[in-house]
């Protein structure tokens, strides 16, 4: 693994990493935020999980998560969201919402996807291992967050790992993908037509027989283009009631789905997930 | 004028304008983050200038300023960095140095560069006034500030107009055009070989017969490439020495030229705008 980059920022070190990843089977880069309080020990980690199109840079250079990150000294995660490279398949039509930049944190079964897309063994084995060995974390102090599929990705990870993570949270998540065309389209080709692999990778589904209830705040602008066709927090919202998850979901009006809603309210997911680790 | 995006950020309004600009005969985009309380009043107004290479949109996506924004009530008026479009011409070689994304901030009195290569006139008339038009701000409360060649831009432009501006700050400045090798490529293009009408585009030369002196705030990281050979904050600081001029010049250990810079210090240039505003 190299370091290929690296900036101080608030105090702290914003960093970029490239290795070659086993389970993606292709070269990837991801970045870390290492706050102040790092130098003089390890620090509680939070991993964020980017949305469709992003790469690890979208979150790092936009969302002004560093002050906020060095305020309560947590670092922070950015991993890529797809694998990438010459030899990975993308969408045949290349759309945006699927293939390159849209990996759904999934491990794809079906060809030509199931080779290079693991999304998710990426996210919960092969990147905390490398970011245990070159950062000084405490893995025992875990949160995670994400926006948009990312948000999905955060939900879903947290719920499939109990006794991994502190708190959840997300910016404008997509919270089941059984009921969405975004996610039709996504866990069709990824995991094929068995609708109970998709229910594996769902909130909604996953939230109603978890035995774990994590602290979990949610933020979804009422602008939102997505909102009433692919994100659906009522999903999430009634799931959480039946189950009596404790979620906490904040319709915030006149907020859309970029980057300028996550910055308004980054500051409250880190405080919120410091509160818990 | 046409408003080409709108997104709510930090309880305010991040927006964008594209325009046909008469001093620069081609069509130009800025962007304005309106804070809160602009829905009750005028508030006042920063200018912000930015560097080689950018947009109007790299300082409105990447300071993170709206934060402190819309803490103190100020809005913030980012601009292009030069003439855009098919008939304006560029570096022959496309160097990143000079012609598009590099305007300097000057009138160019030489060809080809006379005809669009106007954004002195730009930033001092024609930008404030659709800015008055469009937005409610105070202009009798207007500060400046930007990075690098904007950095060059804010203190020659507040030196140059005096009464107009109540503080003035930059981070990395190119400090002395007169003195740099991209000044001497940019004003020796725009303005030709008399280096008398560069002096009367540099800050130190400047700052060492102005009489209004404004509060003045320089942040410079010394671990920025270009501390030696381009930006040479030394010169600012012995002009402004010489002069009695009032700047407070902070080196900031670590940092380097980039945003990761700004971010981490802007809402201190905020701040000290909003104490003389």
């Amino acid at each position: 693994m190299e370091k290929i980059a690296e900036n101080r920022c608030f105090g702290g070190r914003q960093l970029r990493y490239q290795h070659r990843s086993a389970v993606l089977d292709c070269d990837m880069t991801f970045s870390v935020y290492l706050p102040p309080q790092a130098a003089q020990g390890k620090v509680p980690v939070l991993y964020w999980l980017s949305g469709l199109t992003c790469t690890d840079e979208n979150f790092v250079t936009k969302a002004g998560a560093q002050r906020y990150a060095a305020e309560h000294g947590i670092a922070v995660v950015a991993p890529d969201t797809s694998p990438r490279g010459g030899d990975v398949p993308d969408d045949p039509q290349g759309a945006w919402d699927f293939g390159l930049g849209a990996g759904f944190y999934v491990n794809a079964t079906e060809d030509p996807w199931a080779k290079h897309y693991h999304m998710y063994d990426y996210v919960v084995s092969e990147l905390p291992s490398l970011v245990a060995d070159a950062c000084p974390v405490d893995a025992s102090r875990t949160a995670i967050s994400g926006h948009s599929m990312g948000g999905h990705g955060a939900f879903t990870i947290a719920l499939k790992n109990p006794g991994r993570f502190r708190s959840v949270s997300a910016f404008s998540p997509i919270c089941s993908p059984l009921a969405c065309p975004w996610g039709e389209k996504a866990l069709g080709n990824y995991l094929g037509d068995d609708r109970d692999a998709w229910a594996a990778h769902d909130s909604c589904a996953l939230m109603r027989t978890a035995e774990e209830k994590l602290p979990a705040l949610v933020d979804q602008g009422d602008a939102d283009n997505f909102l009433q066709e692919q994100l659906k927090p009522q999903l999430l919202a009634q799931a959480a009631s039946s189950a009596g998850y404790p979620l906490e979901l904040r319709m915030q009006p006149g907020y859309d789905h970029s980057y300028f809603f996550i910055a308004s309210f980054i500051g409250d997911h880190i405080a919120f997930h410091a509160a818990h680790l």
